[in-house]
């Protein structure tokens, strides 16, 4: 029979099992804050019928779409009554219109789960990747103080995941919007357009953004160029620090004032959520790419790895389900790219490959006390110890080398000397020491070892 | 704007938090069982490649499968380059093939993701599903004695979950093979056909398929098919019983008697890994419809539901990966429907609504001690309680009321008085009662009320 070669199609993150470990865990992270902090899970299906998915015109989200259609709908033609989500917003905004009159408002929920573009593949851009968004829904109002609740969760969910220092960078669309409205620019998408170019700064540099906002397309003065860049450079180096900013804003219209209000009621209240001062921070040339965002947004950026961008991003906005229901929902919401994370993480050596979860595997020296040795598996898995046990007969050095390989660090070992004893030889692979344990004491001895392996691992 | 109606595609299970909840302790409790016993966790795309996923002609299966284009590939025309995956086998096989060189054998994988079948809409059958599979994958061989391993497994999972008693029923096709040429069926082909008889037994009964085999299309004697039901019928009482049904069996050709052979090393090793000879029994009816098991056969069926069927099967096949390498890949291993297990255990009322992962929401008697609320849920959290703070001002009794539809059991009060008397009072809302605990031991009564919960609630 001829072979089919064996390869994921391009544009996927597959896994081998250590490393899936270790993403497992960061996941795992992830969805224990997200619940310390009272969200609630949501999955939702991984297709969305094509007119709920694409209810917006056009534009660049519809061009990365992928379409699902069976045989049957495939020999018929036509539009493809099915699509893939391309993120969680779209499909917690069906969700919650579906489901309104079922769920508690404010609504909080979050959800972790793949999601699909179709990207020209190339390195770091992922077709499928991994989302954990967490949102608060209103019904008709929601206070601003839940903007201040979602930096407290990702400063909980980055500091556990002991990947270095960061910050949460924060800024207000109504402050940006009513401070353009100040320098005469006045008209919402003539803003929008400024803040797209404004966007740019990082990647353009500012000669770039002052050429093109001073030029044809725009023809903004140098004066008011110049208020904007430096508008977008405040950046807060502590708390103190922040609202000294923001005090130095001086007064403007309502929407300014109203986002200086905003801003200030954040970040004292972050403080209050017990977010250490420098883990948050203004950054005022923040803008998020999307129009979405009406009032708070957020960016999150490793400090000594400010090529990786954003690791977790989102916002205030105004109206989540407009589509799909008459109700009023506001929201903010947060959103970690975890496969995108996982990578660079990795790629920048902040990540490993996992500890295996296979504790303690089981050897087999003589293949007659097969038994015995099943019987001591279930007893250390009773115990909550991940065992394998050796079923196949075969040497001890190999024996050994396969547990070395997996990245399983305890054997035990159990011949005629040690079954005559009572006792169980344990080998720690890691450290290639070995020593012996009364068998009565064996999952006593094996929980503070595992536990001193994982404070170790802690650190 | 017109708006689009929210709903979700046919054929899908999309839950409310608090059923997502309850599905998801499942998944866990799976997932927890399936790591005790060593094995490691593996995902692969939603999607593979179409001529990976179709290696096999025609077919049920094909005309089932879900294909997947971009907007270009759509306006391109033509195959799909992917396809949704509708089972976790092939994935694994060219997962497997794929990275042979960087994994371990006996390789031991779980995996617990969706799959995608275009099936007729129809309550209960699902068009998305999770499954969660077992497999331990060897090269060039694999002892027998993995086939008793998966039953210890499936009794581990099936016994947490606590869904009623039992039974795992074992068979084995080269008894069932060998069986068939004593009888002169010896034909391949038109043993699968009878097997495939066999298998409707329990849907269309015996005289349906006496007649159907002593007619034209089969052409057995009366005498052969009374043989092959008499066999079909064998079911065991106790381990002693199966042994002795084994031995009844007497002798026969070399492929039966080395499906005895099996069968009564596997029942041995069963024995041994620690299942209560309640929970497995012979059943020599088991074909499983699939051609492609070829020793152990599984099938797992609750006592009191009969007709949910099996809810976990599998079994031993030859070769993994022949379409994608020439190792030689035999492997052994089950599969759980986890979507449909769910939602008959729900149907059959065994499966509640979860509790709320929230275990205390503090709520917000007096607005101006917010922070002293932010303060008291960070220590809880950082104690491990999921604990949510109502951050929109509102009378108590609807934060009640909000908290106990949302199924949050302790509701925590600071008032003035309780605050001088440095005290919180704890609100029981399941059982309606209220206490007062010092603020320094709140960390330490919500601890033990909690456990108290979940061991009432474990029982």
């Amino acid at each position: 029979m001829a072979l089919t070669p064996a390869r994921t199609p391009p544009g996927v993150l597959e896994l081998l099992p250590l490393d899936q470990i270790a993403f497992q865990d960061m996941l795992d992270t992830i969805r224990r804050n997200f619940e310390r902090f009272g969200f609630l899970p949501v999955e939702t299906p991984v297709f969305e019928l094509t007119d709920i998915l694409l209810t917006k015109e056009g534009g660049e989200t519809e061009r990365q779409v992928y379409f699902v259609q069976s045989t049957g709908g495939l020999e018929k033609g036509g539009t493809p009554e099915l699509a893939l989500r391309f993120d969680l917003t779209v499909p917690l905004a069906r969700y919650v219109a579906e489901h309104e009159h079922d769920l508690n408002f404010p609504f909080r929920r979050y959800q972790m789960q793949r999601v699909y573009r179709g990207e020209r593949a190339q390195r770091g851009r992922f077709r499928e990747f991994y989302q954990c968004d967490i949102d608060v829904i209103g019904k008709d109002s929601l206070s601003v103080r839940y903007d201040a609740e979602l930096p407290a969760v990702i400063y909980n969910v980055f500091r556990d995941l002991k990947i270095g220092p960061f910050t949460i960078q924060l800024n207000n669309r109504k402050l940006m919007r009513g401070f353009f409205e100040n320098l005469g620019v006045a008209d919402g998408e003539a803003q929008t357009l400024v803040l797209r170019e404004v966007d740019k700064l990082d990647k353009r540099g500012a000669d770039y953004v002052r050429d093109t906002l001073t030029g044809e397309a725009f023809g903004l003065s140098a004066d008011v160029v110049r208020k904007i860049l430096d508008f977008v450079a405040i950046r807060s180096t502590s708390h103190a620090d922040a609202l000294a900013h923001l005090a130095a804003l001086g007064q403007g219209g309502d929407t300014f004032n109203q986002g200086v209000a905003e801003l200030r009621e954040v970040l004292e209240l972050i403080r209050a959520f017990g977010v250490p001062e420098a883990f948050y921070a203004l950054n005022l040339s923040i803008a998020r790419g999307l129009d979405y965002y009406t009032g708070t947004v957020y960016e999150t950026h490793l400090v000594e790895h400010p090529q990786i961008g954003s690791i977790c991003s989102g916002g205030r906005y105004e109206n989540l389900a407009g589509h799909y229901t008459k109700s009023h929902l506001p929201g903010v919401g947060i959103s970690i790219g975890a496969t995108r994370l996982y990578w660079q993480l990795r790629e920048a050596g902040l990540i490993g490959t996992g500890t295996s979860t296979v504790d303690v595997i089981v050897t087999q020296m003589d293949e007659a006390e097969l038994p015995r040795y099943l019987a001591i598996a279930n007893e250390l898995r009773a115990a909550g110890i991940a065992t394998e046990v050796v079923l196949e007969p075969g040497k001890l050095a190999r024996q050994f080398k396969y547990a070395d390989r997996a990245g399983i660090r305890f054997a035990l070992v159990l011949g005629s000397d040690e079954i005559a004893r009572d006792a169980v030889q344990v080998k720690d692979l890691r450290r290639q020491e070995q020593f012996e344990v009364p068998r009565a004491e064996l999952v006593k001895t094996l929980r503070v070892e595992l536990e001193q392996a994982a404070a170790m691992a802690a650190r």
